[in-house]
């Protein structure tokens, strides 16, 4: 077996739990198993690097940023190879360079564009535990970039793919992908196994284990990726192909959104183009719209409905008050969230949807806005009942059970 | 004018300072000037990195060592960058390696083995300010090195050599190298220029502004190297080619040495073979040898005098025992100091042996031991006379006025 695991900053975030995790690296591995570990910062260690980077600038170059927050990632792969070595491994940390992780030049949020894993692969035919230090590569220059947010992440899976790994571990400190937030319904359950896809709404949607970016990097190198607990010895969650999962649910899980503000246009005035312009100019300020939906208003006129991240909801009015004439009106409304039913059991199930509008009824909950995609329905919803509607998906789809 | 300044871990200890040192930085480079900055840890960096890779092993992989290291200078050099950017410079950080400083593989104590400027002047042909990371290269694996104490120093020497920079500036936090401690002669004045060898002299005595291994560098490379203060606007002082001063005093300072330890061995064999013996033992502990005197003692045998660092005394016993019945008795002293008079105008002088122990004498001061270079003449007397020796000896060669 070829393993691939990455240990995350609260992991690693002091020395007794590095030698932990060097504790669990070798418990974990089989005589003949080959492994390549992924490590983060200490926590807190980025933060506080580009505190000092901030000190002197509040948009410090780029490059620069790169150059002090690589180091963070350097020193614990060599602190974690150090207690292996204490343990009578054969271990040795590499950089993102030595490790071969060639980038584009974008620094503080680069690509990864190739990987050399000659060394690495020599490194473990020579019988090494291979440390990387994650969340960094180095551009064609020469100099060392980072991935950005979830890069050590990125750096396991882009290994793993590159190395033709059996597996990708990536350890947290949560013991994986839940059919929703544990602190909204005790009885969420850990799923053992889900689809990328599913992962990926589920992601998106607020369940905050894996950035999208690393699980779609999964999927394209077909990586099977788990995700669990450093301080359990539960098996955690299988990210894998759809079809390599057995029993298909027809829900897998139900995520949480509250940072959804929901923006109202009143009457729009129906010429081709408008609606193209307004998100446009949204798009250029570099606010992401989710759900969208028009419906036809009275007098030829249109309702554009649409939902935008709380955070970005000022920055939204900005732009938005260049349309103040050719709207009858503009409402925002912070009290929204979203929930959203994921499953690709779905496509084969008929009445999903009317089994979820059934449920919210019910509990008298109204419905603001629906999306829906082949294996997601998406409701917006009054905030106040966004617990209750989870609550009650969560049991009538038997996620409980 | 191409310079290259070296700004030391207290000088750049937080990041106010930091920021004083960028301003240092372009105050002292004229419109056309071409400057590289070489930057240390910030102070404690190294030491707190360190105490990591101790907590796990007391001896741990000096690889691994190196690369927890290097990351202090990574840090330091980047947030320079920043600091002169937000002034209006050009600057820019590079690591070891990206400023092409290619080493042996010696971890933790490597030799620079040459260094490829292409980047560096390409930079600084654009108007960059470099600011390169010292203490630190990489090896032909790609492997990050570091060159031991005082390395950044010596990678400031070094890329002032391969540079060809017209001077080469390190700033600390003292104002240069003075005619003797300031500590004991409150007229000690500082030297405004010195030549290698007698600053060699000094500085193995105990000056420690300088680690001779750069002195040495600068003194292979022809390189001017001014040692100053980053916190005065003092010149510092010039260590250069000695036919580049002018005015010769006779004496140019004189050092102490409180670390030398004196062991007397009393009727030694007369036999062939038996000196080297006993000095190739201490050199197999690691024990420096300094002042060595032999005299003959009586029935054919002699008795052998010398000094070891007081910090290898109990070492150098446990070594010595094997000699037990080779001789008739040993005694240590570690209550002994070394007075070190230095000067280049010796050489030309005669009369400064007589005068150093006419000096003495006056003050009932007795010599154990005496040793002399061509530009140096060292006294081992009893420690509790050192700080008089000294002020007797440097009044008398009129260091003060």
């Amino acid at each position: 077996m070829l393993l691939v695991q990455k240990y995350g900053g609260t992991s690693v975030g002091d020395l007794e739990r590095i030698q932990n995790v060097a504790k669990r690296v070798l418990e974990s591995k089989k005589p003949h198993d080959k492994v390549v570990v992924v490590v983060s910062a200490m926590s807190g260690e980025t933060d506080k690097l580009l505190g000092y980077a901030l000190h002197f600038d509040p948009l410090p170059d780029p490059r620069e940023v790169d150059m002090i927050l690589s180091s963070g990632e350097r020193v614990t792969s060599a602190l974690l190879a150090i207690a292996l070595q204490t343990m009578g491994a054969r271990a040795i940390s590499l950089s993102g360079r030595n490790a071969g992780i060639y980038t584009d030049a974008n620094h503080t949020k680069a690509h990864i564009e190739h990987i050399d894993t000659t060394r690495i692969h020599a490194l473990l035919d020579d019988g090494f535990i291979v440390i990387v230090a994650g969340f960094q590569g180095v551009d064609s220059k020469g100099d060392v970039t980072t991935l950005g947010r979830g890069g050590s992440d990125l750096s396991a899976v882009a290994l793993a793919g590159a190395l033709r790994a059996d597996l990708c571990e990536i350890y947290t400190d949560v013991e994986g992908v839940f059919t929703t937030d544990p602190r909204i319904e005790p009885r969420a359950k850990k799923i053992d196994r889900i689809s990328y896809d599913e992962m990926l709404e589920l992601a998106s949607m607020g369940a905050k284990v894996l950035l999208n970016r690393s699980v779609e990097l999964a999927k394209k190198l077909g990586v099977d990726l788990i995700t669990r607990s450093t301080f359990s010895k539960d098996p955690g969650t299988l990210i894998t192909k759809e079809e390599n999962i057995m029993e298909q649910p027809i829900i897998s899980g139900i995520a949480l959104d509250k940072n959804q503000a929901r923006v109202s246009m009143v009457g729009v005035e129906d010429k081709p183009g408008i609606a193209s312009e307004i998100f446009g100019k949204l798009a250029e300020a570099n606010i992401s719209v989710d759900m969208i939906v028009q419906t036809n208003g009275y007098d030829g006129k249109t309702d554009l409905d649409f939902t935008i991240p709380k955070t970005e909801l000022e920055l939204a009015k900005n732009v938005l008050a260049n349309f103040q004439n050719s709207v009858e009106k503009i409402d925002y409304d912070s009290n929204s969230a979203k929930v959203s039913i994921v499953g690709v059991g779905m496509k084969s199930h008929t009445g999903v949807a009317s089994k979820v509008f059934g449920t919210l009824a019910k509990e008298h909950i109204n419905i603001m806005m629906i999306s829906t995609s082949e294996i997601k329905i998406s409701l917006l919803i009054d905030i106040k009942y966004a617990e209750l509607a989870i609550r009650s998906l969560h049991h009538v789809f038997e996620l409980d059970s």
